[in-house]
């Protein structure tokens, strides 16, 4: 008996409504395996659910109160219950904003999660699958939260866990790994080199690469319920506006994913518009909404304090360009922010609303504030700003920045 | 409407059941306020209530699912909903190890608490009290988990914090406190310079202390819902052993006043004995406890690396004796344990259970693995170790270590 796995009360009337893997861009679809890519045109997938299986009572009970990622089993894709990995992961608090904004925001604070990110969304996911598929190692390529998350779930699991990482990784990030146990590479150059790096050595290896830009087609899975959890919290409502920091985007395009499930299964008839933001060092995803392009661009050099979102998407720009077409679809806007700002509602978010977040976190805040200057947030809309991962993940730089404030002030 | 206050739906029904200060020692009762001592004996206070008036069928509501602390407001000292200030602290999970030990043991994972330590809840409802007495501004003397979590709550709360802490806490704890807008104040010397000072500036300033040795009499209040929780989470089963890592030790006595409170109240028959942890560099509890004495002596000089258990108690030796005493009347015992015991714990607790831990947390483990070699602990009995507070918060510390380990191969 365990105190805390609610879902174990599901037990013995399990049964996995997830019944293959599509293309998202040509719409190929195959049998559920450990894949990346699709075999035609090489793009990313996604799982599809047989929606008209799904036990809409189990559903309706899981959607009735916040009690975990793995309380939505209805929609996830794990055949059995043992195979799953939690570390008690979602369910976390939804707040109203202290600081007075024209229209209503909230945080949802992902920072609550185990390891202090969303990041163990996507992870619980993605290892519990790769258990089931039979792995016994797992990998991926990280800006760092990524990657102390998954060693700590391969902990649980008693799975090997491999991760890339950039050498300019702050050190809390590394050190967690570390203790997990996880085997780390540091590896030169940005996270798109990780990235590259960490594809080759899982393909050459058989590792499970859980690399959540949108390598992995199960990692969404995990994201997607941040809907799910919102609905519930938002007194069975759907947001107008879901403001999300992205790197290449696969927990906007994710919890997008939730909102059009709940509506096709009829519990919504909304549906949210997507918010991408990035910092202006490193906006290519934002950049090609601006200026209304199809495809997205590599970045060149990443300049940001916010280094969670800090991905150029070297070599899988077509990663960038599915995260654009949901926000495109959403009817959403994508924006970018100045270190400065994110700094300044990192500040306020500590000092305003007892939250102390780390600078990519900060970066959906920044953007509400300019979004509802351009009156593109209207006064009686609800704004969800998805808070992604704790200030200590990254006080190194955090403590730079507060002894640059005290010389200055 | 706030999707996470789910003790608001209590509103309305409000009644407050606390109804005296009372001397531990000598048994002097007064009114309820801001009161830190006995005027007959000067030692510390607790909080009685009226048990007669408790509204039994909320707290049975409130002890069927874990909802955070202040679903059990039938037994908190607070009149007026308005004056909470919450970060949605409580509601932690319980684990089974994943080390097999010959007992059952399990994990109270603290760490996720708002500020990633249990100190979370002593000031929730601490600060609460101060705000419903109309203080606006609050002090502490605090190792830097009680700092950083109290400027949270003063900066949701809208007051002023004042924080002493030694000037070898870790930055972590420091540079949270610091975004939160607190004031911070460096102490030369151990926890006990830092404990005199504020104490000293608290007085003379007229702030509500919340110093969680005893000196708070209401903090305590917090720390005793960790009882309510292992009750839910245990399937309504006190357990034989509860292990707790000791400073002066009030989280000790508060779980205790919670099964005692839980007793009375006939929702059990049984009592845990409460096992305090020190570790051998800081072990004035742990030695009087050795040594059959009556009263605990202060300690010279502190040397371990679990900082944040780190009292020397120089001053108020008497708030060690209390501890003691609730460790004699729980029929319970005391261990000290190694550096080199705790970051094996901690080390393992990463490794196997995915849990990345400060090392105060782990001198529980390691005390549970001692207490089961002596025969101390029997077979079939349950375990809990409380883990007070995350790895990320002493990271530097954490850090120093793997790189020795790494070097000596
Ligand atoms: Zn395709
Ligand atoms: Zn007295």
């Amino acid at each position: 008996m365990d105190g805390i796995t609610k879902w174990n009360a599901r037990e013995g009337v399990w049964q996995m409504h997830a019944k293959k893997l599509k293309c998202w861009k040509c719409n190929w679809e195959g049998a559920l395996a450990m894949k990346y890519e699709c075999p035609v045109c090489g793009n990313s997938l996604e799982v599809v659910y047989d929606y008209e299986e799904v036990n809409k009572e189990n559903l309706e009970k899981a959607l009735s109160g916040c009690s975990g990622l793995w309380s939505f089993t209805e929609l996830l894709p794990v055949r059995n219950p043992e195979h799953i990995i939690s570390l008690n992961e979602g369910a976390t608090p939804l707040y109203r904003s202290s600081e007075e904004f024209e229209c209503q925001v909230y945080w949802k604070d992902e920072t609550r999660n185990p390891t202090l990110s969303f990041k163990d969304r996507p992870n619980s996911v993605g290892i519990s699958v790769a258990k089931e598929f039979g792995f016994q190692n797992v990998s991926i390529a990280s800006t760092g939260n990524g990657g102390a998350s998954l060693s700590a779930y391969a902990a649980k699991g008693k799975m090997q866990c491999h991760i890339c990482i950039p050498e300019s990784t702050p050190q809390g990030k590394v050190v967690q790994a570390e203790y997990h146990g996880a085997e780390l590479v540091l590896c030169k150059g940005d996270y798109s080199d990780s990235y590259q790096y960490n594809k080759q050595q899982s393909e050459k290896n058989k590792w499970a690469n859980m690399t959540s830009t949108y390598l992995n087609p199960y990692t969404m899975e995990g994201d997607k319920t941040i809907a799910y959890e919102l609905f519930i919290q938002l007194g069975r409502k759907v947001p107008e506006w879901v403001v999300v920091p992205l790197g290449a985007g696969a927990m906007l395009t994710g919890i997008y994913k939730g909102f059009v499930e709940l509506k096709r299964l009829g519990f919504c008839s909304e549906l949210p518009k997507m918010i991408g933001v990035q910092a202006e060092g490193c906006a290519p995803i934002v950049d090609a909404w601006l200026n209304k392009q199809d495809e997205v661009q590599h970045w060149d050099k990443c300049r940001t304090i916010a280094g969670a979102i800090a991905d150029p998407l070297k070599g899988y720009e077509k990663d960038g360009t599915r995260t654009l077409h949901c926000i495109y679809e959403s009817k959403g806007a994508a924006v970018k922010v100045s270190d400065k700002e994110i700094m300044y509602w990192v500040k306020q978010l500590a000092e305003r609303d007892g939250l102390f977040v780390e600078p990519a976190s900060a970066s959906a805040v920044a953007a509400i504030a300019q979004l509802l200057k351009e009156r593109v947030i209207k006064e009686d809309e609800t704004a969800i700003g998805i808070i992604t991962a704790h200030g200590l993940k990254d006080s190194e730089e955090l403590e730079k920045y507060i002894e640059h404030a005290r010389e200055d002030g």
